[in-house]
């Protein structure tokens, strides 16, 4: 199943710092694949505070709901425990007996209480999750436990990505560095599996627990909930985030702070988008003048999901009218008369109609890139919103129109 | 651009009855085709009550406002004027003054008051109109009326569907009958269209106008807005009806009328899915046990909108997960343990995970059907829905990445 690296992928993997209290271990449990590590722990020292944010989805997993259920203000010992392979979603009863044999397992195994430990799977979904194949491996992992494992743990949790995806950055507060570094998943796909997002964020900055799910979840709404591959959603979407403390310093309503921790998401929400399935374009769709932001928003997801508006690009057509559909099928308030729209610097239409400047030889010659912007401006108010995407290709039907097996 | 005839085609155009009241007349007019016909006019005699159901676009087309300004509860003598290979969409102001042209032409030709032409266009999108070629064909159209005519329209009206469609009932109300004939286009494609769906249905009953205007509004939201090609909605979707009244026999409020209408409509609806780009199957999500009809309407729909539903299967994978899936993210109400999956009569997911007898070899055998249905109950409620839609293949990418020209 594993294709070519996706084209848009980075250059390299960034070095990521290590992250003083946290500690990892990755190794191959068999849970689905051969030859490749599956199972990843992250142990997380006494001070750090955890916070979350899942999937929205009615019909989400086992692990998502255990791991909603204990999101709180504890700050003693915790780990991530996550394995790919299996998403252990739409297992009925058994599911939610494989999270728990798991979580006590890394209990015994590292000493830290069940209710802080903190599971995801990824992968096949409605087959049992062979635990015990997990569980069989958890001394090994306690015994593996290395600050700088944090790669190893970006590699094992790949399910079909072509690329494993980390981002780190490190912020300034009083004269003093803490650091922010990050791992993620998607939207590789594992037949019958969707398109599952694993993030996993690690700071050595202490953090207030109640502070961070909320500085976690407005930023989610400027980066993950920003990004589409297929408008599908997972049942197994998770983000986690740990705030260790162990650099002694407190990032709790530092701006320096939300602004890295920001950029660091939006890396790793860009790199989700550079590795979507079938991708040979990464597309940024630019909203501006909307009548509110939730209009904006509106736009700009309806553009992103749009499989007319992602086929042209797909087909280096710098296909207008499509984008013009996406508009008015949006649902946002729209006049076609203040209407305008740009492909990177090139006005393409205005005022109702093709512009008079355009050019179609340039339009063109711009759809060649690999990096495309399309800036829709409503000329009704202030509202603004971003959305990425990339386009929908042959290769994506390939891979999903594939049987499982 | 023409393709091969979709593999879910009807063996034959049905035989359509004349509709006493209407005449029908096509011809070439060059608009953007060569050799076919593009141009079609319907006479509507005095007496005729017309509605209209029209795309919601924020940004829909200049025809598409000037019908919707005229739909009222006049009976003089009425025209329907529609043009393939232009949609007139996104034309600004020139848009306007190419549907005034056109209206004006038709009263000249035909006696027919402006106030009462309706007119649509369908193809490629952000072009000038040349009305003038429909112009100059006026007196030719007026001279070739006829009241068999409408197998004809079906064909002017095409752009890249693969096969004209029509449909018709005959009711008998108190002892005597009436006749309803409907023909439609869509989901071809012309770039940079989108695929838009025309609909026209005449039926020789008399129908109190705004009553016909509910019932038209009421059916539409159980047919045409229950199928999906791409989820991607067009700028000038419309569908007009007229009841010319000339049987005598008055349908207001008659239950079997509506019955027979509605079986029109979704014989006509269920053409365009089968026409769908690149459809090489035709699927039924049928919901039950919905928490209410606006719930198991979601559900439906989400199934039929994804990608990766439809991906699964055009690759005849029983992929049952993708369903759960597609559940979750709907916004529905749904509980795990209490949904069941069928595909066909295979019993597939229940009480949370897939059903004991559930066979994969007999659903992957089911899969290979050319007609696929697949049954989602909620177990929550008496709410139900039905969508229709087609799979996601190779072709669709072939047909809408394909640059424009």
């Amino acid at each position: 199943m594993a294709g070519p690296v996706s084209p848009l992928a980075p250059a390299a993997f960034p070095a990521l710092p290590e992250i003083a209290g946290v500690r990892f271990a990755s190794l191959a449990a068999g849970v689905r694949y051969a030859n490749r590590t599956d199972v990843m722990l992250a142990e997380l020292a006494a001070g750090s505070a955890v916070a979350g944010v899942f999937t929205r989805s009615s019909t989400r997993s086992a692990p998502v709901r255990d791991c909603e259920a204990k999101i709180g203000a504890g700050t003693s010992r915790a780990a991530f425990l996550v394995n790919s392979g299996n998403s252990n979603a739409f297992t009925g009863a058994a599911g939610e007996r494989s999270v728990a044999e798991i979580c006590a397992a890394v209990a015994r195994a590292t000493g830290i209480d069940e209710g802080r430990v903190f599971t995801s799977s990824t992968g096949v979904i409605g087959e049992p999750l062979p635990h015990e194949r997990i569980v069989a491996k958890l001394d090994a992992l306690n015994a593996a436990l290395d600050p700088s494992g944090l790669e190893g743990a970006a590699r094992a949790i790949m399910t079909t990505d072509t690329f494993p995806k980390g981002a780190a950055e490190t912020v300034t507060i009083d004269g003093r560095e803490v650091k922010i570094a990050g791992i993620a998943k998607g939207s590789g796909m594992i037949a019958p599996d969707m398109a599952t997002m694993l993030v996993y964020i690690f700071t050595d900055a202490r953090h207030d627990q109640p502070r961070l799910q909320g500085l976690l979840r407005e930023i989610t709404d400027r980066t993950f909930n920003c990004i589409t591959v297929d408008s599908d959603t997972s049942t197994s979407d998770t983000l986690l985030m740990a705030a260790t403390g162990a650099s002694g310093v407190d990032a709790t309503g530092n701006d320096d702070f939300a602004a890295g921790l920001e950029r660091v998401m939006l890396d790793l929400a860009h790199q989700v988008v550079r590795d979507g399935e079938g991708a040979t374009k990464f597309v940024e769709i630019r909203v501006t003048g909307a009548a509110s932001e939730t209009d904006a928003r509106k736009v700009a997801m309806a553009t992103a999901n749009s499989p007319l508006v992602k086929t042209a690009i797909a087909g280096e057509d710098p296909n207008w009218g499509r984008v013009v559909m996406a508009v008015g099928k949006s649902g946002a308030e729209a006049d076609r008369d203040r209407l305008s729209i740009r492909f990177g610097d090139i006005l393409v239409a205005e005022n109702g109609w093709v512009s008079p400047s355009y050019s179609e030889e340039k339009a063109a010659a711009y759809m060649k890139g690999q990096e495309i912007v399309i800036a829709v401006d409503l000329g009704l108010g202030a509202g603004e919103a971003v959305a990425w995407t990339c386009d929908l290709t042959h290769r994506y039907i390939d891979i999903n129109a594939d049987y499982r097996s």
